[in-house]
């Protein structure tokens, strides 16, 4: 039984209000549940996990994909890196210095291994579980973090910024990481506030036109206050998320996470794939004048993925 | 019975050229002990303790420091950072912005209790004890490491330095740092790479002129090399160095180290000693024109430090 069969976004009603003109910083309790579906376990999902994803806001599947698999997607994802820039086409961020590859987006359509990946049941089939709906990608991308370089990140809600400047109405999206390289605690590994995901933290200040030009550098407006994190961290603490690579990590839409910079000689690399069920599309965003571009929010795309549950070789 | 006893050190002779104009990055195996003293425990150091020390190039004492100690370390600390800058005089580091006190040198001339901890048994006696000598203070400051925006420091043997630019002859030196706050695997940790220091890289690149003002923001004269880094790290792994406050990590002069920057909202503080052996002291720079000021690297006080076992009240 689906008690959100019948469940209907009003895209008009804002229920996550964020970056009001003239408003102040405010806090707001979750109004969505954070897994949809009920809690028998599947083949990939323990009753456990189901419980601990909604409690923490993450879950760490270690081992998902075997060595032959992560050694074929590390093949492709090398492939990408090398492939001349003309093949690869403008949505991409790459090095100032020496012009590689650090984040290539719509994943998917550069290369059918990684669509086979963004369509696996055990990536887009945890998802459709948690989310109890049909899912497409909102955005997906591969990143390469170098070594001794690797720049931090700061803490934010993605959902957020998909509410405001992408019109994303409810949190009934989650991001996964899959891991392309092993991950510790010391070479920038994600970090998340377990528990942080049953509050909304409505920011201040107002979007600026085309923010995600700078936001994908450095993100400054939709982040909570210094106050809120330093509140946050202290009430949740700070999980680390590490894993050899094959893990996937699997995250709220609105888990506060973040990561330090790297200046380990061992650069970080992961496929990562933003689900959104497909019965919350985005409307027109909540908190910026316009979208953004397509590769950083789908707006057009919205059928539901074709799962499979085939190895990947 | 002290088999270095008689050791005298040879100022004139340069067993570890670094920086030398025309060439490359050279590898030179450790020439000097590492635990100068034989392996009977003392009350503040085990067998096990000296051979983990002799074999990883650095040691992590829980607890060394009490409750009540950290406490008024800690008061004392909180002065300093509030004393009026006219107080302090020039050798700090200031905030860009906010102007707030970020590292205070020649700390045990500003405060009586860390004049006292310096001296301590805990601190000054294992360092002698290692050492096998009577020892002074090359270096101390106070460290004070914000939340949020914590910056990296990147990876560097402390000896490089001090035999370049401050004369430092042999490796028979090492760092004290007592915890003054907790330190975990995220906010920004000292790492070490265990068994670096029995490798000496004699670094590539001549010293520019008053190099310390910019290095002590960001070094880039005097650090191996990426190849050498990844080879070491591959090699012999990174740790990193956690604790309660009240903790003293004790790492040797040419063991790699370094730290990631710290986007959580947990500062990180530390107060930090460099003792050096007084049959060692510091001769012309090995690799410099000029010697760097006195306060990072004493060339005028080299009295035996009177050690003192007593609580610090």
């Amino acid at each position: 039984m689906n008690k959100y069969a019948d469940f209907k976004v009003d895209a008009e009603a804002d229920l996550y209000p964020t970056r009001v003109a003239g408003e102040q910083e405010r806090w707001i309790e979750r109004l969505d549940p954070v897994v949809w579906g009920d809690d028998h376990p599947t083949r990939h999902l323990t009753a456990l996990d189901l419980e601990s994803y909604a409690r923490k806001g993450y879950l760490v599947k270690h081992g998902l994909f075997d060595r032959d698999e992560v050694s074929a997607l590390r093949d492709a994802a090398l492939a990408l890196r090398q492939a001349a820039p003309r093949k690869l086409g403008p949505n991409v961020v790459r090095e100032p210095g020496s012009g590689d590859l650090r984040t290539l987006f719509q994943l998917e359509q550069h290369h059918e291994l990684f669509d086979r990946l963004s369509r696996s049941e055990r990536v887009a089939g945890i998802a459709r579980r948690i989310l109890n709906d049909d899912v497409y990608l909102h955005q997906s991308r591969l990143n390469y973090k170098p070594g001794f370089t690797g720049k931090e990140f700061y803490w934010h809600s993605d959902f957020e910024t998909w509410h405001a400047e992408d019109g994303m109405p409810r949190m009934r999206a989650l991001s996964a990481s899959v891991l392309l390289t092993d991950n510790d605690a010391l070479n920038g590994p994600l970090m998340l506030m377990p528990g942080s995901h049953v509050h909304y933290v409505g920011c201040e200040g107002e979007t600026p036109s085309n923010n995600y030009e700078s936001s994908l550098k450095k993100q400054e407006i939709g982040t909570p206050s210094p106050k809120a994190l330093d509140w946050m961290a202290r009430e949740f603490g700070i999980d680390y998320a590490s894993g050899k690579a094959g893990t996937v990590i699997f995250f709220d839409s609105n888990t506060i996470h973040g990561s330090n910079g790297n200046i380990t000689p061992f650069p970080r690399s992961n496929a990562f794939f933003v689900f959104n069920a497909v019965s919350n599309q985005p409307c027109d965003p909540f908190a910026a004048d316009d979208p953004r571009p397509e590769f950083l929010g789908n707006r057009s795309e919205f059928d539901a993925l074709r799962i499979e549950d085939t190895p990947l070789k």
